[in-house]
């Protein structure tokens, strides 16, 4: 029998990075080690300012490159130690990141921000996705390319993101042009992380495709649609280095530096860098097309790969080869999900019901799903609208805001909060009627994330409401998990790996043994209240009354 | 120098009754005296019934009229020996109640629930004005009459109220034929109190006006529409005996024995029985038309008398001379206003702001309304719709309900606190919009009621949304000593009273001195705002979109 193989999967989240080791033959996670970053998200750049009032912008989430670095050599040297495996038993690393998260280089390929020169300017440091400093490059960008009628708008739902690549560029070029000058290239960080073990410099085109507008009959916007967004933009193509790699390949192979400081053979494949969302598909054992993985976080982000092109609006993106190979990956997804039930537990809930839940020694969520379980759907008369924080998919519109309606003088709390879990669950069929109207169907459903193993009961509405069954993952690594899925891919065949992401996908991802099934009375029930929560959703997100727009 | 006179007021409220001794010559008031009922509201009728399953339905609003005799003697008695004035000196008493609260009574003038062999029948007891057991009666009486556009609808706002007497009446003839049968008289309970002090049977107008759809011009209405309710009806007006008497007029005088229980002097002035909002009218110095008052508490009542006789929609009701001689009273109100406040605290409010007043040693209204005063008006960017109970005037749906737009992540609970406030000023300003379509305006603004001296913060928003200066109550006795003034009027100049209404609300009734001005940048903002709730007013109260209807 051959002796078992290994992969390390690295993730990298907002707050913290996780790396797991896992068995190449059937996807065990082995090990796992998490790193919270020191300095999390920066309140200021160098310090306090000379002038001693250098505190960022409220919109601005910068990052220190250090944190990154740190994190990557502790967690996957740690995680190899514990498993107590043989280095060459190890056969490859994967690692994915939030995106756009990038940074600026100089030409020695050290990070900008570390320059003397430019080690005050918050331009120069590393952008995290949630920086949201570039609306009016974003909205700009928008209009110029509707206006051009720019093909790549009918790949990105018809509207640029602020969180995205170009816009944080033209950001750059706009408020701090000695930076985008000095900038000899803009990396993603994983590429970069990639780099630093690798000393290749890669970019893997799931970035280019989603924050970016690349794509791979197109390629890039042209240079007279960047000159005309801003002159200096025209030579983008130029800061923006590297061999472009498909999702599965290998990118390089450990230096013997890195090699010899995380406890690994010189040699081991490193793949191309990856997005954090985009890799749990292949780790829920998703392999093929028409099969939607929800991940249910804070937020929520929708994958769902098909074989067919198609203009689906407000999306987020849609990229050929980005999660399996030869089909589209459209990502859409909810602006706030856990997100909004935390709102609600730590603003709308009374002391009582703290206190009710702390002698029944449960969480505030947990008291009030128990009780929200007790009504029947349709029971309170509520509905809500679930835009606290804008709508992502399919309105595209951030400037939406929340709405609860039905309420009456015996309005219990555990009402409300149902009624949010539902209104959650309407805004992700909202999503999939807009997939289906451009003939791309989600014929099975996953659900991945934090939330999925904490509130069942949520996942129960999940599937009453879309009316299918609702599969969800093996284990709560999701991405880092992925992340090794895609390193064994990158190892290939001969060390040990796979040849394909379908076989990795296959072999490695696997369900969960939780599964919620449609309960036939409550689907019947909430395709009834849909039709209400549909209704306001157009009349308030589609010009029937801009009322949220004028509120704010 | 003459002797002071004084009056008593007498004010049934639904859990209590409050008397007030009064001064005739300057309305101060000398005493007080409270009596809770001890029964209260009913759970079941004569205690528990055989089968033991007596509990009444959730809808019933039953009491015991034992609690409104004990209260009358109890408390006027208590008034009188406290002041230690002379009995002589008491020249008038003055009692109101909520409406229509009424009770059958036999031919000897018991009442029907006191007899054996109805004291186990709901309908042989006095029901509250709150009992809504009628709304299929009601909504019977609405229809019938549109149909046969009979006059007194455009006196009613055009929609029949379950809380009236008619709809009561022909509650007790479908669900109790032989209580019908056996009862001899209705009376409001005001009456039948006047009754048991001066053996006199009457019936003050104003009742009839508001609760039985009678008016001077037409009388009741006719024996035709009322066999087409149900053949027994025909001969209702046998069962409403009594003669019928305007406000202020003399009831009757007080007999030897009642005299003698109450420590006062045979023949003392009884005045017509009252309703507890109107009354309220002359309390605060209102002698003339075009001055509106609100009588703001758990709801909001608010009386405006005009020389105008003008169909408004959806109002309670407008009478001639019931609330001041030869001017029309029209009647409206919001279902729900303390009550939706208290709601918030109850059900939203986080365990934290309840420590943060406690330690402040403050309400958590009064925490809530510091920290919403520092907000600016429309800062938020919330909205709501006040219709946590339904919408009394001007839409007439009791099935509307509340509704909050704007949340976001970031929303506070002051931020809910103080758009619910400003949602309920906001529906107070579309009913004056209301009677202005109608050309009745209210030129000038009056408060009263428990929220107006608890609460600064939220008379300031009131003036700023309405635009007008709003004076208050000088007591925060309303009714009572509204109760009073018109005493000294049955009490007639003879005795030392007044020969008029105007000349005693003149001489008696007077505005606090506290009054709001509006802020002119407040005006502004709100006024725009105002846009929005009655944009979203119309969408979901007129028939844009009925999920509140469907959603109950």
């Amino acid at each position: 029998m051959q002796e078992e193989k290994y992969v390390v999967g690295l993730d990298y989240g907002t707050l913290s990075a996780r790396a797991v080791l896992v068995s190449v033959s059937d996807g065990r996670v082995i090990e796992e080690s998490v790193y919270p970053y020191p300095y999390g998200i920066l309140d200021t750049v160098s310090g306090l300012t000379s002038d001693g009032t250098g505190f960022l912008p409220a919109d601005y989430a910068l990052q220190e490159i250090d944190d990154y670095i740190d994190a990557m050599f502790h967690t996957i040297r740690e995680v190899v130690e514990n498993a107590g495996c043989q280095a060459e038993d190890v056969i490859g690393i994967g690692i994915d990141a939030t995106s756009s998260t990038f940074l600026p280089l100089l030409e020695n390929k050290e990070p900008l921000c570390k320059a003397q020169q430019f080690c005050r300017n918050p331009h120069a440091y590393l952008k995290l996705w949630k920086h949201h400093g570039a609306q009016t490059q974003a909205d700009q960008i928008t209009a110029l390319a509707n206006e051009r009628k720019e093909p790549f708008m009918m790949r990105c739902g018809g509207k640029v993101n602020a969180e995205w690549m170009l816009p944080k560029l033209m950001e750059i070029v706009e408020k701090a042009p000695d930076v985008y000058e000095a900038a000899d290239n803009f990396m993603e960080v994983s590429d970069y992380l990639v780099y630093l073990l690798t000393g290749e410099i890669t970019r893997c085109m799931c970035h280019a495709g989603y924050k970016l507008l690349w794509n791979e009959e197109d390629g890039y916007p042209s240079e007279d649609f960047l000159r005309a967004l801003h002159p200096q933009l025209s030579s983008l193509k130029e800061k923006l280095k590297g061999r472009q790699l498909q999702v599965g390949e290998c990118a390089g192979r450990l230096t013997q530096e890195a090699a010899d400081r995380l406890g690994l053979k010189k040699g081991t494949a490193v793949a191309a860098s990856l997005i954090d969302a985009h890799v749990a598909v292949p780790s829920v054992g998703i392999d093929g097309p028409d099969k939607a993985l929800m991940i249910l976080g804070t937020s929520c982000c929708m994958l769902l790969c098909s074989e067919k092109l198609s203009y689906i609006k407000g999306i987020s993106g849609c990229v050929r080869n980005a999660v399996l190979p030869g089909l589209y990956a459209y990502e859409a997804g909810q602006s706030a999900v856990g997100d909004l039930f935390e709102w609600f537990v730590q603003n709308c809930v009374p002391g009582s019901y703290e206190k009710e839940a702390s002698d029944l020694g449960i969480s505030v969520h947990m008291l009030l799903s128990e009780k929200a379980a007790a009504l029947k759907p349709g029971e309170s008369g509520l509905i809500a609208l679930d835009w606290w924080n804008g709508n992502r998919s399919c309105l595209a519109d951030a400037k939406l805001s929340g709405m609860l309606l039905g309420l009456t003088l015996r309005t219990k709390p555990e009402e409300i909060y149902r009624a949010l879990l539902e209104a959650a669950a309407f805004g992700m069929r909202a999503i999939f009627e807009e997939f289906e109207k451009g003939g791309v169907i989600a014929r099975e459903l996953y659900a991945c994330g934090g939330i999925v193993g904490k509130n069942p009961f949520m996942m129960q509405i999940y599937a009453d409401v879309l009316g299918q069954t609702i599969y969800t993952a093996s284990t709560d690594q999701g991405s880092a998990f992925g992340a090794s899925v895609y390193a064994a891919v990158a190892a290939g065949i001969q060390t040990g790996g796979y040849g394909s992401i379908k076989e990795a996908a296959r072999a490695m991802g696997k369900k969960g043994e939780t599964k919620y099934e449609p309960i036939p009375q409550n689907v019947e029930v909430y395709h009834r209240l849909y039709q209400e929560y549909k209704m306001l959703h157009d009349y308030f997100g589609t010009g029937g009354n801009e009322v949220m727009h004028r509120m704010r």
